[in-house]
């Protein structure tokens, strides 16, 4: 059994772990994101004694993930103070001469979960995380998604909800789906920290409304296998029947497949591999790599 | 070089072909949709002298493309009467023993213009036709796009447009992108065909202001390498100009990609196959089946 080493580069912490080629995480460790010198150098030190025979990294973005672009291995055009245009592959390629895998941090989620998780024997999935952000990743025929680069999915623009009043907090966009629905939206606009909202609040129905809308939209367009909902403002559980609800009302019928009929909750789910999600993705583009 | 056969399967008519690996068409044929018996009675005669070493087929939806599933080769749930659960691919097998492919007619749009038009040389391509009705295909790392089913993208919903007080035509979802953007809607909305309206009438703005819209979202959830807009509506080719600046207002910035900034005249573009789209792409599907 190789060993092999995953790193989930978020924009608070890093989580540097070892695990196998069955998706067990052997050992963890977390640093907070400073700058680039002094985070990597934890890192390195880190991985110097681990052998780890690939490498995967699951990164905040935006990040360069296509093979033989100019800047494969950065994190490109990011806010955060220090980070933008960091060549992260290139540092690490300094010290560990192993194959590497580098993609956003949800998009190497969707991997584990594929791999080892709430998809696995599909030959697609899509998982969103609904946190301080919105970020989705995909497998599309067994393969991560890419294109131009990868996928923005957490900025498509929504439907407001008739009720809603709340201007949007995206810099970018205003009032696109991350600027609507991601945790800062709900703790803006109820003036309250979504977790201290009653499972009966307003709050979760206008946010299934949101939520429900991008799922749309990903079904249209991806028509992926099976949707894995996570991150912290998904742990309120009465989210999952809102959404599965409203989706099934908005499609009306028009998309004739069992899994989107009778079968909705088990199309619509939360993460198998539970709050290891990024750690457990970062390990499945480190299998990735060793393949 | 091989003979190869290509059916586009429209609901109005069939066109049916016959070409090589190259792309050329050397010949074609089309006769009106009636009933499946009568029509496919006349695309078998048509190939029964041709000696096709493949078939391709394009075709009107819904359909199931899944190789494998039940019923693969069959169009599933259509309104059009009399097509509805028809094994199309069933009864062509029954007089052609050669490799088929079979896949929705903007699936095979997005193969043909990756395989010899305006996509070549590259690994992803997204095709939106805009005509009576909006769908889109996309070949996402080489490979057309299939996961639960094949994409509906015609189907998304969109914000309307502040002067837009037409309901929208979807029998299932009212004003989703093809109830308020389809030809139909501007005939409607207007009181006058599209092809009647002058080029600076309003209309021109407010579609473009639906397809911008949906391209936002077809970038962001796929991230495609070029996007190809054809159909009867694309025909009015002062929307391209309008939709590319639109687009880039929407996105403002945020996919730092010079293919979305500089350079969008070469992202958005009309069809390299012209008029011969539709065949060309059931000819790009039969050529996928050779391989």
């Amino acid at each position: 059994m190789a060993i092999l080493g995953a790193i989930e580069a978020g924009g608070t912490k890093f989580v540097c772990g070892t695990g196998d080629e069955q998706g067990n995480v052997h050992d963890r460790i977390s640093f907070p994101t400073t700058t680039p010198q002094e985070t990597m150098e934890q890192v390195i030190k880190y991985f110097s004694d681990k052998k780890v025979e690939a490498l995967g990294v699951g990164s905040f973005g935006p990040i360069d993930p296509i093979v033989g672009s100019d800047t494969y291995g950065y994190i490109t055009s990011t806010p955060k103070p220090h980070w933008a245009q960091y060549n992260l592959i290139g540092k690490l390629k300094e010290h560990f001469d192993v194959p590497t895998t580098f993609d956003t941090d949800v998009n190497g989620a969707a991997l584990g979960e594929y791999t080892w998780g709430a998809a696995q024997g599909l030959d697609s999935c899509l998982y969103i995380t609904v946190g301080t952000g919105v970020g989705a990743g995909a497998v599309v025929g067994g393969r991560l998604l890419h294109g131009l680069s990868h996928p923005e999915m957490g900025h498509i623009l929504v439907r407001r909800h008739q009720d809603d009043h709340f201007a949007g907090f995206c810099p970018y966009h205003g009032d696109c789906l991350e600027g609507l629905a991601a945790g800062p939206a709900i703790h803006q606009r109820w003036n309250k920290a979504g977790a201290e909202l009653g499972p009966d609040h307003p709050a979760w129905e206008m946010e299934a409304h949101y939520l429900a809308q991008a799922l749309m939209s990903y079904v249209l367009i991806l028509s992926p296998q099976k949707i894995v909902m996570g991150g912290g403002v998904m742990k309120q559980s009465q989210l999952f029947p809102l959404i599965r609800t409203k989706l099934q009302q908005q499609l009306n019928g028009y998309v004739q497949h069992r899994s989107l009929l009778g079968d909705i909750q088990e199309y619509i789910v939360p993460p198998a591999l539970g709050d290891n999600a990024g750690l457990s993705g970062a390990l499945a583009l480190a299998n990735l790599a060793l393949k």
